[in-house]
């Protein structure tokens, strides 16, 4: 496949979903074929599960039971969509992937990062990312992020005790030490404008020298 | 955990789930606190990730995201259904379970009995049934039996072509090899008095050597 497959990673209130949109919007004018997504991503197939998870009357789910729902929709997701993308050539801008489920439940929830990763790893075979941009902040200094922006909506994970948000920040310290080819740090404390910056450099730096 | 969990395994046509509810009755009978069931097995969450699964407008699935949602209803049911009865100490009957799984999905579609195996073991933990009982005929009498049988409502399984049934019946001669211990061989082409017979011994058999 001939396209470049970028995630976006990080915990709640670190930009990247900002960022994500204001570089498809930078790369696209610089002539690049941009794609940007998330999971499920307007999947049919992907959609219906994700309702599954969010149906707030399914109070029973147990966590095993989400986490394959999720690495289900996640499989779907790259079929149907991320795939096609790649063997057209894009650059796929992705909002979380596998080290979401990692670093949330396989760490945060505690069902086990090696775990996870298995049946993360059956549902998406080699389609590691070729790039991981990991928007590293300090969990309080995100969550006061989202305070003061009164127009986001708050979800279910804003709302998790602050020692939850640390684990997971710790997951991704242990994902980055695991993965340094992989995934490299954005310094997300920093100026939406440097962050900006730093994100856009990191992948026209991947993008020249990994040419397809 | 006090009670029993006992698999019933095999090609379509074998008899296994005919067995199975005369073994309930007969286990009754002889005193014993039994409960049949298969999967999703009147679970909501099951029955919800079994509705995707056997939608006929999903023709786009992928075999790894059908493969995951039956690891998913797979262990809403073991939570909700299987777990509770076995902390009662209850005998479960349950008609198919992970062998399936690994020889339909695994072998007969060719995602890898070790992969499919991966998943499941994430979804079961060590909720490994203490029998199998494995319904052993060569799949075109079990099919023969079938067209034989006119109320007998034809599913999807039952119209694949022979090699599929082949390669099914091939991946259980594996298991039955792999888990000597587990597995038992029922000589399922035998007069379905004979077989209710030996499946009958081969449970009270364990019962009395296994006593909980």
């Amino acid at each position: 496949m001939s396209g470049y497959f970028i995630t976006f990673e990080g915990g709640e209130g670190a930009g990247k979903t900002t960022i994500l949109h204001s570089l498809e919007k930078k790369l696209q004018d610089l002539g690049y074929d941009v794609l940007s997504t998330r999971e499920p991503g307007g999947i049919d197939i992907a959609e219906k599960i994700r309702n599954i998870i969010l149906n707030p009357e399914h109070t029973k789910m147990d966590g095993r039971t989400e986490a394959l729902l999720y690495a289900a929709a996640r499989r779907q997701h790259l079929v149907e969509k991320v795939f096609p993308a790649l063997e057209a050539g894009k650059i796929i801008l992705c909002d979380r992937f596998i080290d979401s489920s990692l670093a949330y439940q396989g760490y945060a929830r505690g069902l086990g990062m090696e775990e996870v990763f298995a049946i993360n790893q059956f549902a998406i075979q080699n389609a590691i990312p070729d790039l991981t941009l990991f928007f590293d902040i300090e969990p309080k200094k995100g969550l006061e992020r989202i305070s003061a922006n009164k127009d986001r909506e708050r979800n279910r994970l804003d709302l998790e005790n602050m020692q939850f948000h640390y684990d997971v920040y710790s997951a991704y310290k242990q994902l980055v030490d695991r993965f340094p080819d992989r995934i490299q740090v954005i310094h997300a404390e920093n100026t939406m404008e440097k962050v900006e910056q730093e994100s856009l450099e990191m992948i026209l730096g991947y993008l020249t020298n990994n040419p397809s």
